[in-house]
Order: structure tokens, then C-alpha cells, then sequence
């Protein structure tokens, strides 16, 4: 099985690029949650190409159509099935990729995984556009958990070697390059221009912030918070490393300086600091959430690359054409947010079960 | 649910730290697989305390029983049970604990989560004595994958701010202290002496190379190897971020100079770089599997540090006594390579059923 | 989670019966199957409503459409989506329903399961309209199966007290009523129009037979073959008992009655009677696999029933109209079917893998 | 997969007849809940062989030893794991058995499908010793429903052709032959013994009725009520059929006769009669849940059989001896209630997470 996720709620997502449609289905939302279908169109809309410099031009007004698993607004608690059309699709754009493999695409991997009968147009199911099902899943998430307090925000960590200053602790989402130092974000901007000028890419980091995320959240080993968020994350292309809070940088220290200690603050336990990101053996503490994605640079380069012909099993160059990011970060960041809210709801859901007739969050406090 | 991993094989952790035993049920592995287990008892040593000045004096035999599963050193096709009982308990080591959690440790997450209830002797289920039974499982997978040409090692990467040297191309597995620099893993371990000696800890990163790991392992969006691995890796206590390939380094770099090339060489295909670390969408492309993995510092440390205690809501300093590894990372890296050993087992059994009755793999090269 | 099924497989069913429309996800299906979708077609059409006077009048063209998973009319390896529009939807005719509860329905229980907020058109995702999906699914999976030699029958086994005569050893699925004795069948039919005449309705018993089903199949304990079947059948609405083989006629017989000798004929081992129907352990044992499902009548009858009102909490009478099969048998068959397909090429493709690389029992000899 | 069964709960059975040991996991158990061990013990004494003509002379104490998941006889959140020794075990008697299968026996599918390498001794995995796991499972489920109300009882509802009289209304787990007729129960062990002096043996039917079942447990289509039992009740052997409510019977009636008329009784609503067996479209809906096992006759007879020797493919005359039941159903009922015990209750935990913060299911009446 390849395209499902979670066990109280279960996302499937299908589709491939230059195909009829995108979509998802989604089972699990509680019956009588009701959505904001503006706010979730909006939240979409972070995500759609075509809106700025550093994003392909390709233009999807990306709507969703939701066939199942509501009244009006609210869900009925059956499966919710949401499609995108594929209404600007160029599938000739593909044509010659077919038999030369891009490199640092899933080609390759799909030819041998397929046995050549995959579709290859656009990356079929490997094209960074699943991740719109993926973002109606979440922006859908989302919203059940900002009732509940729980709010997941991202920004652009780094860009090349180029790094954001200060911490994550507002909303960004209405600026076009997120990050918390404009300056920053503009030394950014400039790197990508450059590379794209240059026909070429730039990779970067994302990071994923949740507030209000109560203690408790997660299980022991293979179902820890670490563990679901970062079966979920890979699941977004381009990305290869996943941290938690200080994460690689934790490496470095010394447990006198890596661990939170803890204290009471207005009687209520909390942590000084917060390098563990907001989980302890997998489950979450009650301060943020905190999680990086390490995003490599788009491998859809105007640059002459070094390729091979599947069939003739010959030497070839190869100059990939179409429509392609020079940096794909900005886009990344509500696949990020939907990713982190599909994991927290699915653990949430679980815990709702375990609270059900104790004394509630308050009593463990 | 928690405990559990996989989907061809399946996997559950069972015991508690001080409790009567710890140990796993293993479903899924072919019938007929003959488990060498001398073999097996010599990978669980390399995991087992109280070896080394940077290991844990608590002496655990460490030798599973095995209940099921095995008619002699052949699997039948039904579940094998293991386990191994714990000798050396002292539970009393943990009394004062109950009350004033560890800070880095999952003691108060543990209460929050269980109300209370947890099993609280030595972590209980949280404990670091659940990598034996994980360990257990990666052994056999490990055994059944190298007849298939697959073979998993691993190295120190890094301890605190030392890096090794060079790279990982043999079994470093009988060394002590397994870096490819000799003169690079002496530093470590006076780095980890001097911790120590302070009554402190220190981290550092395990790598992990999977060699002969055919092409077309994995599935797309949530099941690619990435998900996989990482889904069972943070289950390995301490770990707090993990990356493949170049992983964050990767975020850093242009697309042209990260992007791997293919190449023909003898008529095989292979790339001429392997910054993807052997996954490209998920699935394998027949280079070597890469990952590593971010190692706290072991929170149990003998300087004193802040807690506070649960029932009363008072702030307290806590200093924690009983036997803990000042560097966890030696020990960890059997584990890393259990947990890929077992995924990519479960990948590989799933490969069989779509190549039965292809071609095989040499068809789509 | 709810409308998910299989391992191997992943099959989603999502719609309600007077929403937007009805559809699957089926993930899992081998890249480069080939389907006949006119084959497919012919299948859904068995299903469909309003060609017989035993079936409801409303007439739906039940065409699906396929959004992902194919490349023409080859799979290609992602999750298959498939829907079928709504265009004739009369929500109106269950307005007053939606207070109080049919008897033999799932109203009452939908209105307790998701507090009110179900979608109550038509039964919504209850519906039998959901079935129209499964036969999605499950025509693939038959299309495939038959080129493994595998074929799947089916037909009216009793309606009301009236048996069918003679076993099932042809595909019958061209007649308009299969029953192997015409006379029976003439009989049924006219049971049905009587009760039909009254407003009334009449259940029956639905028989499958898989013939060219290969040894080896299923798994012992909870993944047996007779546990698999019931998993997803108990899916089709109105089937309330499920037997295998001799099934409930077994437990009046006597060991020396029941157990099937076993004989080599043609150096080929069988049994000389089919009492297990094909299962023994949970796994196949080369022989026909056989089983019943149990109908009830269809619940949705014109005859006055007593019932209440959910809000005021008082006794009503209740007259249900909108149309209704006055026996849903018929138009099962091919719900079964379904359902068989999809169990066992779900088992078949988990075996592909034990089978991988081995002689294989007489496949090998 | 084979040997797991759950969601909120996951029940894993390991063990061979005459291995070690038999024994099973079981995660998902709520912290806090305290199991009396004496009472498991009396439960798991109902499934025990050894104490009446109609069952096997093999003395096993049966007694349980919980090697995880409790501190004392609380549950502290972490996966239980019990083991029962092998003390007793004859493996000379099955020598013989090896390469002539016993006719009704998984003896033949199981060498098919673990290609001669299963464990033959006394049916290996395959044996009703692999229902005292079950039996462990189900006794602690057990325990926590009483606790919310929930009863599960059970009796012999026909041997052979002589059937039961009269309703299941009160437990009988004390009778040593419960039926609900002291008459009815007479004559069948008249019956069993005359089948047990000719070297035979015979089947009948277990009824299980759950009362206190609230409404809203299980879910539509592949998750109702009806699939979950039946999924694990086919994984006790023997079991060949399963029923709920009038099951069979209904597809012999008209809808006015079958459906369950609904009425409000002191402002609670009820049905009048339960033909449903308390589950409307997959869901439960307050009402007794009943349902009933169809279970052959015991395989194992002493009366000469014809078969076969798999080396030679040769024709053959077959006695099995060793120790066996002469009909297995009085002691196949706290396997059936075990198996409903965790159905239900795996339900039950979901239904939880549904109900928080709702106002509980009275909101809903």
C-alpha cells in the first residue's frame, strides 16, 4: 500500500498530474464538524503555483469539489471525497522524459517500481501536485484543531545557506515569503531569483510550529508523535531529513544543556526551555510542537544534466522543459501545516478515547 | 496503538523496564528461514550494557528464549514470540522518580499520558532496555536480507562537535568502538570520559549504510522507504531527527550540484553521486541506502538539575542515581540497524509479490 | 474507521445515496493490468437497478468514471479512483424519515452513531446504492482473477422457503434470474410478485462458488480465508449470516460425515466431497471455496409499521414510500462476487510474495 | 498477516501445540484497569480440556503468566503480554501425521502453504490450544465491559439435530453443560456420548448474547458490528458459520414479519422484537446482541479415514489417535464469548473518542 495514512482518521490520496483529477478521501472527521470552506480555499491557495516569481507559472485555480461526506457545510460523519480537476494539464511537456530519466526525480524509481506501465507524464502520482489533496486533508484538520486551541504555523527557516532570524511565534501566512526577519526574507528572495535566473534551483528549510497542543498526545515506540509526523512528512516531495526540536543540533551537547527543566508557573507545569520540541518518549508535553523539514532543491533544472536512455542503455544529456519552481520552500510550508494537522488530529482522536470518563486533561495537570 | 510496526512483517515491543521480561512477537517471517542464532546472540551483544567505560554497568545477559515461531532454527510460518527476562532489576533506583519527573526523559509525559498508571521502575516501557526486543527482530531480518545480498552497517558519525572521518564502505561491527577513524573515535571516546567524569552526557549522530538493496523498494507519498524508516527509527529512544542522504545539508545546495547523474557503467545503470542516498520518490534506486540519525545526550545525568514535583506543584532539584550510559550512541547503532533492517525486510517481502511472475528486476534495468 | 477493506489491497468506499455521487479508491491493483472496461460495465449492470419487475424503477446510468490509476485502459500503479454521479436523486422522498426511524433500517442507529448530523436522503452512506462502488472494485479484481484461472459464480440459492435445485457449476450470470433449476426459479419469481402485490418484501440466500482458487490461499487465526470473506460481505447491506461449505448443516453431522477424504487422481490431490467448501484452517485447499450469505428481506416496505418519533418520544405509525426491491437477492449476486474478488485477489497478491523464489507445492513439482 | 485482530485494541496470538509455549499480546488495554486474576483464571477454566467425558483427557493447568502491561493487577498502559507453558505436550502422536493429513484438518493447507516447514506437532499453530490465548484476551475484555455494564453469556444452542429450549436470558458459565433446557442438554450428551463410543464425534451451534451493549458501537459498510465478530469468532476452529439475529431464518421471512418494530417504552426507545440481533446497518442499536456459530464436528476420530501420503501421492487408511474431543462446542463457548468480548470492546474504545465531549449517548435518544 502506498498513498493511505493514519488510524483514527485515514487519508488516501490519488491522482497523478496530467491525469483527469487529484483527490483524497478522508475518514474519521467527527460528525457535525462544520468547515469553512472559504478558509479552506484560502489556505488551498498558499499552496497553487502562479502566483509569484519563485513558482511555476502553471495556473490551477485548484477548488475542490467535494463529492461525499457532508451536508452543506457540516460532515456527516461517511467519508469525505474531495477531487481537483487537472484543468491546464500539458502532458507533451513529458514527452521525451519517458525513456531519459531526470535526475533527482522518481523517474527511475517509478520505471522499476512500475515496470514501466506508471504514468509518466508531468511525474503522475510522484508530482509535487498531490500535495493539494494532501493540503485539502489538512486545511480540513486544521480548522477541527484551531477549535480546540491547537494552532500549527510555518515559516521559511532557511534558503540555501541563507538563514531566517529570531523564533516562530505569530502567524505568518499573510505574507507572500514567510519568514520572521523581512530582511532576511529578502537576501532570500534575491538567492532564488538568482538560481533561477541561472536556470537552476535552491533547496532550503521549512519549519513547523504547533501551539496549544495538549500534554499527552502520541504513543510509546512506533506511534510516538515523532514517529506519525515524520511517516507523513515524507510524504511530501523533496523533502530528506526531519527534525524535532533541536534536533541534529541536540547532537552537540551535553545533557546538562539538552535537557528541559522543568517548572511550575502559575501552578502549571511547563518547561524553561524547549529543546525537545514538545515531545518526550514520543508523546507531547504541552509546550509547542516544534519540527523542521530539510527540502531539497527543486530537481526539475533548465541546466544540461547528465542522463541515461532506459532503452539503449546509452549516455545522454538532457535539458528538462516545462514549468518547474526554482525554489519550492514557499509552497512547501501548508503542505508542512496539513501534514502536522492530519498527525495531531489522528492522535487527538486516540486520545479522546482515553479521556473519555477521567477527569479530563485538567485532572493530570 | 503503539507498539507495533509494519505490514508484511509485523512487529510488537512488549515489557517493561524492571518488569518480568521484555520482549517481541514477529509476524510475517517467511517459513523456512533458518536463524542462525549464535549469530544472533553476538548482533544482541553488540546492544547489550555493561561492556565498555561509556556503557551502563548494569549486566544483562540479554539472551532471548524463544517461545514460538521456530521448530529447531527454522521459522514454520507462525508467529515467533521471544523474550528475555530481566535478571538484574532494581527498581529501587527509581522510587524517589515517581514523583519528580527527569527532565529530557518521558516520565512526566509517561503520567499525563497514562494518569498515573504508568509501570514508573527504570521507564518502565519507555525504557532503552526495549531496543533488546527491537534488536531481536532487526537480528533475524538482518540474517534473511544478507542472503539476499543486502547487508546493513553502521558507524559512529559524530559525538558531540567530533565528526569521523572518511566513509562507511566495510562492517565496522567488531570494533569497540566502530568509526572508520581510528585517531577521530579516540577523541569521542575522551570527549565522552570527560562527560562522564562530570557526571554529564553527551550526543552525537549514527549512520546507517544498507548495501545491495535492489531498485523498486518502497511506495509513493506515505509508505516510501523515508516513511518507513523513519516511522520505525524514532521508536529507538533518544532520537530526535533523522535525514537521508545529504539530508539538511542537501537544503543548502543548488539543484545542479545536488542533483544526482545517471550513468552506464557495464551495462548497469547506477548515478555517479549518491546525494539522494539510494531513494528517489520514495523508492530505492539500487545505490546504498543512506540515513542518519540525531542522538541526544542521555537525560539521566548525576549533576543536579531543576523538576518539580507533581503532587504538590512545587519546584525541586532532582539529581537521578542508577546506572546510565554518559554516550548512547555505541549502543544505539545495533538498534539503527535493526529498525532497517526490519523496514526494509517488510519492503522487500511486499517487492516479491509484484515481481512474482515478471520478469524479475534484471527485466526493467 | 468504516468503509475501508484488505492488506494487499486497500479498497475505500465513499458517497451517499442522494449526494453529489458514489465512488472508491482502490490502491493496490498490480501496474500494468489490463481491464476491459465494457466487460466491466456488463458486471455494474447486474447490479443496477430497474430492469426487472422485482427491482426499484429508479433507473442510474451507473457508468462510472475514472479520475486516477489508469494509463487508457492499463493500470499503472497508483490508487484507482473511480465515481458515479447522482443524476437521479429524490431526496424529498425521505423527508419525513428523517424523525422516524424505518424499521430493519439504519436510520435510528446513523441518528445515534453521528448525533444527528448523518446524511439522511436515502440512507445515505448506509444505502444499498453503496454497493454500486464495491462491484467497482470488485469487477477489476474478477477481471484479474480470471486470468489467473480463477472464476467467481454465483446464484439464488432459496428465496423465501424455496430452495433452488442442483449445484452451481455453471456461470449463470446471463440469466435475468440465475437460479440453476428454471422451475425453482419460476417459483421465487412468483413469490416475489405476491409479495410484492402486498406492499411486502421477501428475503432469500445468495451462493458463491470460486472455482480454479489455488491451495494456499488465507492465513490461520484471524486472516483465514472464511474470516476475510465475512470481513467484507457483512459489508453488503441486509446480509445478516454467512457459511462456508456445509456451514451450519456441518454442526448436525457427525465427523465420519463431514471430514472430506482426501484422494490423488491424476497424481493430483483433491477431496471427495467439498464439506469445508474449499477451506480447512483458514486456507484454501485447491477446492471449490463455497459460501452462502444469509438476506433479509428489504426493510423498505409499503405495509404500515410501527415506529416513533425521535423528537417528541412518541409512538407513530410509519408508511415507507420511495422505491424499493421487493427482494434485493438478485441483485446481490453480483455484490457477492464482489466481494469474493476482492477478498481473494487480496490474499492472492499476499501470496505472490510467499511464493516468490520458492519451487512452490505442485506449481514447482 | 495472520495471527492480529483489532484497532483501538491489537490482539496478537502466538504458539504451537507442542512448542514451549502458547501466548498472546494485547495492546491497547486502558491504563488504570484492574483485572482480577482469579476470575480470568476461572473464565480461562471454562475452555480448559480435561474435566468431563465430552471433552479431551489432556490436563493442562492453563495458568497464565503475564510477563508485561500490569503493575500488580492494575494495567499500566503498556502492551500485555501473558504466556501459558507447554508442560504437557505428547508430540509422538502426531509423528505419523506428518505426511498423511488428517481429512477436515488444516494438516494438508498448512504443509501447502508453509511449504512443509510448519510445525506438524499437534496441528502446530493450528490447534484449539491457540484458543486459551483467546480465552486470556477475551477474559480481560470481559472484565472491563462488566464494568460499563456490558454481559456476555453464552450457551449450547443445539448438538447434532437436538436443539436448545427456550431463550438465553441468565448466564450459565456455571452449569457444566449449559444449556438453558437441563432435558435438552441431556439428551445432547446422550448424543455426544454415543458418538464418542463409536470413535466419532459431532457439531452443533454456540449462541452468545451481550446485553447492556449501548447504542452507536461499530461503524458502515467493512467495520459494522456484524464484520468485526465475525472476523475474529472464523479465527476459532472449527467455526464454519455465523448468524446474527434470526441470521438464516430471516431470509425466510417477509419484511412486515422480520423487520423490529420500534417503540418507546417508560421514554427509552426499544424494539419489540430483536430479529435484528441488537445491529442495524453494521451499527448496534441497544437491543441484545446475538448472534450464533455454526461448529463441525470435531476433525480428530478415532473411526478409520481414507487419505493420502503426501511423498508418494499414494492412497491411505488413517486412525488418528491421540486425545480429542468427541464435540467441541461446550468448550468452543468462552472462546466465542472471548472473541465477542474483543470485538466489542475494541468498538467500545472507539466509540469513545466519538462520545467526548458530546453530551454521551442519552443526548442522542
Amino acid at each position: 500500500m502506498s498513498s493511505s495514512y493514519g488510524k483514527n482518521l485515514r487519508l488516501t490520496i490519488f491522482g497523478q498530474s496530467h491525469g483527469a483529477a487529484v483527490g483524497m478521501t478522508l475518514e474519521g472527521i467527527p460528525a457535525g464538524s462544520e468547515i469553512d470552506f472559504q478558509e479552506l480555499s484560502a489556505f488551498l491557495a498558499r499552496r497553487a503555483p502562479g502566483r509569484n516569481p519563485w513558482s511555476t507559472p502553471r495556473k490551477e485555480p485548484d477548488e475542490p469539489e467535494f463529492l461525499s461526506g457532508f451536508v452543506g457545510n457540516v460532515s456527516c460523519g461517511a467519508p469525505i471525497c474531495a477531487v481537483i480537476r487537472n484543468s491546464n494539464a500539458h502532458p507533451d511537456d513529458y514527452r521525451d522524459l519517458s525513456l531519459v530519466p531526470r535526475p533527482g526525480h522518481a523517474d527511475y524509481t517509478a520505471e522499476i517500481k512500475y515496470f514501466g506501465f506508471q504514468d509518466r507524464s508531468g511525474g503522475g502520482h510522484f508530482s509535487g501536485r498531490l500535495t493539494a489533496p494532501l493540503c485539502i486533508a489538512g486545511g480540513i484538520a486544521k480548522q477541527l484543531l484551531e477549535k480546540e486551541g491547537i494552532r500549527i504555523m510555518s515559516r521559511i527557516y532557511s534558503i540555501g545557506e541563507i538563514p531566517d532570524e529570531g523564533e516562530l511565534t505569530d502567524d505568518l501566512s499573510r505574507k507572500a515569503f514567510p519568514t520572521v526577519s523581512d530582511e532576511a526574507g529578502k537576501k532570500m528572495i534575491d538567492l532564488i531569483g538568482r538560481a533561477a535566473a541561472q536556470g537552476d534551483s535552491v533547496g532550503g528549510i521549512a519549519e513547523c510550529v504547533c501551539t496549544g497542543v495538549p500534554a499527552g498526545l502520541g504513543d510509546p515506540m512506533f506511534d510516538g508523535m515523532e514517529n506519525r509526523i515524520s511517516q507523513i512528512a515524507f510524504g511530501i516531495p523533496a523533502v530528506k531529513g526531519i527534525e524535532f526540536g533541536l534536533g541534529f543540533e541536540a547532537s552537540k551537547r551535553r545533557g546538562s544543556q539538552n535537557n528541559d527543566p522543568f517548572e511550575i508557573i502559575d501552578g502549571k507545569l511547563q518547561t524553561k526551555t524547549n529543546n525537545a520540541g514538545g515531545i518526550l518518549g514520543g508523546i507531547t508535553n504541552g509546550m509547542p510542537l516544534v519540527f523542521r523539514l530539510a527540502v531539497k532543491p527543486t530537481p526539475s533544472i533548465a541546466v544540461e544534466q547528465e542522463s541515461v536512455r532506459l532503452d539503449t542503455k546509452t549516455n545522454e544529456t538532457l535539458t528538462v522543459r516545462g514549468r518547474h519552481d526554482p525554489c519550492i520552500v514557499p509552497r512547501l510550508l501548508p503542505c508542512a501545516e496539513a501534514a502536522a494537522a492530519v498527525a495531531i488530529l489522528d492522535a487527538y482522536l486516540q486520545r479522546r478515547s482515553e479521556l473519555y470518563g477521567k477527569h479530563g486533561p485538567e485532572k493530570a495537570d
